[in-house]
């Protein structure tokens, strides 16, 4: 059997769950390589694919023996069959943060389950450790990211309007990556002091600080990165707000290895930004693999520790509400005694 | 208060329901016009959007005094306000198939709820007639897909890979539109006798028949339009399949008009498919808006009728398994005695 599906299942175990129903397509994309629809059922004896007539061909062709998943098609399976499934099984588990109250209502209905279980934790604790194909993956992503990053430095110029710069980058992606991993943010002068602005008609002046959250897929599999760039060289004020993003920007990656506790390394910035009377008004940051946002989520609120193989952005940022706003975000591999910042464009001043 | 809300009011009315939590995005935009992250709530005196603080200002812009909704931050909002919401409602609806189940829970518990329904059926309802200004939307992303398909037929070359095509169409709806409405497929040779393809890495060749299913955003509203086109003369095999699809395409369009039975209409397809031997393995058609896919469902479980200022696909196909497919869809607004086909590319052969 797959070592992902038999990582899950021993995690079951030890929840006393015996069965478990995997609709979410990231999920079951991680558990087994397919990227289709379909749902997957871990049940006490077997792991079952069920599909349409659609798939049947492309899933058969990426499933190996080894994977141990039978393969059927939706119409072959009877009222009974679908009733035998979880026998005899106590707990069955599923995704309450994706499932939808409707599909739940017919999952218990049509699988007659006895006690159906809140579960999702279980793929997400999952997918928090990646292995080295997905490491792999991510560390291109994060490349063409650089890349994209490199080619906006010369092309930016003063009058082109934000969504042009967004549109820009998201058609990089296509040409060179799966496309972006989430909504590009390109947001200049006044806009920049909102965190999650959403590009806007609003033209490239000169003297302008631009914010620029950007991030590609690579074979699924996402990157995340945020620059502060300057058009024309930075005031005083921009250069102050600059220069204390990026100190605890690096602050936080002298600590990031295994076994650093993320509540710890929230409060450094915190702390830090408390002592000039800033509040980090978002989360540090959060795990980044098939989805752009995983766990773990990096706020105070988080007592666990950093472990090898997690790949996580720091990203602390600074928002002066109707003046300007400065973020500088990284995406991070957690390594045994250190890290490896996979996001390797220049943080010193980038003017334009 | 705004006409769709009310609308929407008296609705509940009608199904003895005094309160709503409208969480699905298009929905609410539906609604109200805003495209932010918040929810809201139909309280028996009031129309509640909660949101944060990244979103108050853009939110109090778009909302006018017409409206009658009032603007709040969650994080003004205490347990006491949560509970008071929809005090004295006997039933409470929300969106079965859009909520999750633990976020179905979470609202439960915190707006201390006695009855939550089932009520998304409401919406889709609403939203299944569209006014002017929707008809107007569509109407344009149906004209830049038009221009998009002819731009297509002396793009298209023996050579290029599926992906190639599909990366362009995206492009192009990235330049002249917000984007497409939907995964383009684009389904060469033997590839196009699967209904919904992925786009490969395979090369277009002599003699291909290529299935092209593309459509757009335009301020919010879709566009879909399939064609079928061939590179080199058709075969008469070809040939005698595309002329079966379009003869029932074309029937099917004689037909659609407010008060036309969607059964009806479908069984046009499917009897005079079978006098060939064939199938049609997917829905005639689809309800098309803010999403892609809305109701009405155009099949022969459906009894309902057509009305007017419903905006509808026909799309009937013929797969021949393992060796070629052909689909051609219009998106096409009902009108009284007619209606409009909105996508308005040839039908005839085309031949690159």
């Amino acid at each position: 059997m797959n070592d992902r599906i038999l990582t899950l299942r021993n995690k079951m175990a030890g929840l006393n769950i015996q069965g478990m129903i995997i609709t979410k397509p990231v999920n079951i994309k991680y558990l087994t390589g397919i990227d289709a629809e379909g749902i997957l059922l871990i049940t006490r004896k077997e792991n079952i694919y069920l599909t349409d007539s659609r798939y049947i061909e492309y899933v058969s062709n990426i499933i190996t023996p080894f994977d141990e998943i039978v393969i059927d098609d939706f119409k072959n399976i009877s009222e009974d069959d679908y009733e035998s499934f979880f026998m005899f099984c106590e707990n069955v588990g599923f995704e309450e943060n994706y499932v939808t109250y409707a599909t739940y209502k017919k999952f218990m209905h049509t699988y007659k389950i006895n006690n159906f279980v809140e579960a999702e934790c279980l793929m997400d604790k999952l997918r928090m450790i990646k292995d080295d194909g997905e490491i792999n993956n991510i560390r291109k992503a994060c490349e063409i990211t650089d890349n994209c990053f490199e080619f906006l430095t010369k092309y930016i110029k003063p009058g082109m309007t934000e969504i042009e710069i967004a549109k820009k980058i998201e058609q990089y992606y296509l040409e060179n990556a799966d496309g972006n991993s989430f909504d590009t943010i390109v947001a200049s002068g006044e806009n920049s002091s909102k965190p999650h602005a959403i590009p806007s008609d609003r033209k490239i002046e000169e003297k302008d600080i631009i914010v620029i959250d950007m991030g590609c897929k690579y074979n699924g599999y996402c990157s995340d990165m945020t620059r502060t760039i300057f058009v024309g060289e930075p005031t005083n004020d921009q250069k102050k707000i600059y220069n204390l993003v990026l100190e605890n920007q690096k602050k936080v990656l002298d600590e990031m290895k295994d076994g650093a506790n993320i509540r710890d390394l929230t409060k450094i910035v915190t702390s830090n930004f408390e002592l000039y009377d800033y509040d980090l008004v978002h989360a540090l940051g959060h795990g980044v693999g098939l989805e752009i946002h995983e766990d773990p989520v990096l706020r105070t609120t988080n007592d666990n520790n950093l472990k090898e193989k997690m790949v996580v952005t720091d990203e602390p940022g600074i928002y002066i509400a109707g003046n300007f706003g400065v973020r500088i975000e990284d995406t991070v591999l957690i390594k045994k005694e250190k890290n490896e910042v996979l996001t390797k464009s220049s943080k010193d001043y980038i003017i334009i």
